[in-house]
């Protein structure tokens, strides 16, 4: 009754200024904002959250006490997710001169024996490349595949493309390269700024091939082997990596929700993912996302805002690093009616609009209702094939899908390195991507 | 006589074209340049240099050889340089919330016990802030000194000022807090840019205090401890740095020389420095400069010019761990006749002007004779107490000194880190660097 009497206050005050709900949202997030205090909690007090790990366990837990603060029904869903451990990462040139390397191990990856492996490097661009070399000359050889992002791409605001084509030979050059004999792969890493910065991910091993160690090595130890192979030197390379993949643990997905006040069955869903990779806290990826859809749901409980349709917020567990807490959602609700499902997962720089999955009359019709966006920049949808990773397993079972797009320019800077911490977010830009959500969410569901 | 008749088929085609030989050296040397491949061999052939390490040694022995092959008279001047050898370097936050921090030891820190010490963090950003604290809250204490670069003198291209006042709590910190008692020190590392980039550099231990160990946290990491404090928590800080500072050794400064035709007694010199920090290959700190003071050399010899007076080429060894280098030298030949000392320690950006200490008239008269150095944008003399560290000694006894200003607005994002990499270079800019080197002291000569 309380959120009823609020809402028609909210209502009368809302068309005294000729404000919609969506309007206020907007201009009370941007007034109110503590989606940047969220974001500090969750990066500065818990930090690094792989799956698996303590840190993991502890944002599942941090977050469903901070929705129960907020007294927002909320609930843990079991998700068992891998536990891979991170070891020792070095490596040098032994030859033709002393260089020592900075990389990382690629998220996934099998341990070299402990003293490590030395062997020759082959440099390569494509898979056509091992193709063209063969086993004979790739065999017990480091394959070293040296994929720069295009910066073209970057620059010109395309980050993402530029990321899924570069990113290729991360998730599955140690299988590819391993089928022609290889010892290990190393990656020139998969980033748009270096200063000697290594950038993890994860890998996908073939179950066919022999599993063997991954590295990303920074842009500049690239282009150091690079130069010696281009003068016609024997390159070799030591390698230690040694992380552990662990038996698997449960976690959970947290899952918070505003009943819809006319179709509760009805469901607009807003994702964002709750681990992080363990390289650092995780603000832009995803904690910033986390953030958004956290402060969504406390933005319409302190407005009083009872949507028709019900706003679900979930923060998946694994999303980097095996997807399960997507999966599993799927699986578990996914013959709910979701009317539409929002993710946010490529930062927290000033919004631009929205990918979507709709088309044609149905995209037309909701752009007629989304004006409000454009007082944070975001009245503008771009048809996608895909609008996220965890929503994936919904929109490609047909519903509606949407992804919020901060400026890329410089996400891939700092995504999955060890300087993915929360001195990269603006507070104001933060505000300004949550009301973007905020009000899609709360249009879709009306 | 072969040497006389070049200079005088240059002199020749110079005149046809109306072209001095400062003009013809810097248009020879924009056509020609090799500077980028000398600074190639010392950054990947050679690697890091750190004064007594294998690398210091071998870029000795390598400058000294390329001086040979081009037939330039060289000598080795014996110097007895520290040799300092980074260890492990760690670090956590153990509380409020575990964070595995990123630092490096500052050069000359002695180390923490094995096990690494454990204490609380005071910050601070002043030395006044120390006293203000007193023994009482210092002793047993980790002193955290938080002071960022000015950034916006940075980009007011005041770079080098801006780097003077943060680095005094690098140099002078540790002992400063050690006289309270502390147990360690961090500071905020002292640069331009960070992606979780730590910056090392040298300190001063000060014989009347105990000398305690000394790193530097990325501007990340400072962040991330300046905020936890400012929210009133109890920060403890986890530290191991494993340094040694083994015998000194024996190394060499690396002198060669054109001489001059009319007053071979009268000495130019053009000097930069050897040796490099242990993180990376120095190619901005400064194998450039080395680059540009050997393609000097290589210049003048290639296109036959000898000068009136002698030019003297000075590679220093240990000017960023001890100056031994620049006061052998000042040491062994403060007495000769030196017309000028022209510097190069601050990069391979594009020129942008001297720094000078000559002033008034004296200055007027050169000026009047440099109108060839603004083909390459490098006509600008600025007035400066210094102009440079290695020939310090030498300005300081009189000596007019000059020191090349590349544009310096990248400079300290990468200076003392592992990121200073040959990538950082441009081969153009480099060839006008060396150009604007090689005018000068060719103007200066005559």
């Amino acid at each position: 009754m309380k959120s009823v009497i609020g809402f028609l206050l909210l209502l009368v005050s809302a068309s005294a200024f000729a404000q919609s709900p969506a309007d206020a949202l907007i201009a009370h997030e941007l007034q109110s904002s503590r989606a940047y205090e969220t974001l500090s909690h969750l990066t500065d007090d818990i930090g690094a959250r792989l799956s698996g790990s303590k840190g993991a366990a502890y944002a599942v837990t941090w977050a469903t006490q901070q929705f129960r603060e907020w007294e927002i029904p909320v609930s843990n869903e079991p998700v068992k997710v891998p536990h891979w451990v991170r070891g020792r990462e070095e490596a040098q040139l032994v030859s033709p001169a002393h260089h020592q390397l900075v990389l990382t191990a690629i998220g996934g990856s099998v341990a070299t024996p402990a003293a490590g492996i030395t062997a020759d490097v082959i440099e390569v661009d494509s898979f056509d490349d091992l193709k063209t070399l063969g086993a004979a000359k790739l065999r017990g050889k480091i394959v070293f595949y040296n994929n720069p992002m295009d910066m073209d791409l970057v620059r010109a605001h395309r980050a993402f493309e530029a990321y899924r084509i570069a990113v290729a030979f991360r998730g599955a050059g140690a299988s590819r390269a391993a089928e022609f004999g290889a010892k290990a792969i190393v990656i020139r890493s998969v980033g748009s700024a270096s200063l000697r910065t290594p950038h993890t991910g994860a890998l996908h091993y073939d179950p066919k091939q022999p599993r063997i160690p991954a590295g990303a090595m920074t842009a500049e130890d690239a282009m150091l082997v690079h130069r010696l192979l281009a003068r016609g030197k024997r390159v070799r390379m030591h390698m230690v990596l040694t992380p552990r993949t662990l038996p698997d643990v449960m976690s959970a997905n947290v899952i918070a929700e505003i009943r819809g006040s006319e179709k509760p069955e009805e469901i607009v869903l807003i994702g964002a993912h709750l681990d992080s990779w363990d390289l650092a806290t995780g603000a832009i990826d995803d904690g910033s996302g986390v953030a958004m859809v956290m402060e969504t749901m406390r933005l319409l409980k302190e407005m009083n805002l009872r949507p028709r349709r019900t706003i679900r917020a979930v923060l998946y567990m694994n999303e980097e690093n095996g997807l399960r807490g997507g999966q599993q959602y799927a699986k578990d609700h996914g013959k709910e009616k979701h009317i539409a499902a929002i993710e946010t997962d490529a930062g927290g720089a000033a919004p631009t609009g929205f990918t979507t999955t709709l088309k044609g009359d149905a995209l037309a019709a909701l752009e007629s209702r989304t004006k409000p966006l454009a007082a944070v920049s975001s009245n503008h949808f771009e048809v996608a094939e895909e609008t996220g990773a965890d929503t994936g397993p919904l929109t490609a079972a047909g519903v509606p899908g949407f992804g919020l797009v901060p400026e890329p320019l410089h996400y891939f800077d700092y995504h999955h390195t060890n300087a993915d911490t929360l001195d990269k977010v603006d507070p104001k830009e933060l505000a300004q991507d949550s009301a973007a959500v905020a009000a899609l969410a709360w249009i879709l569901a009306e």
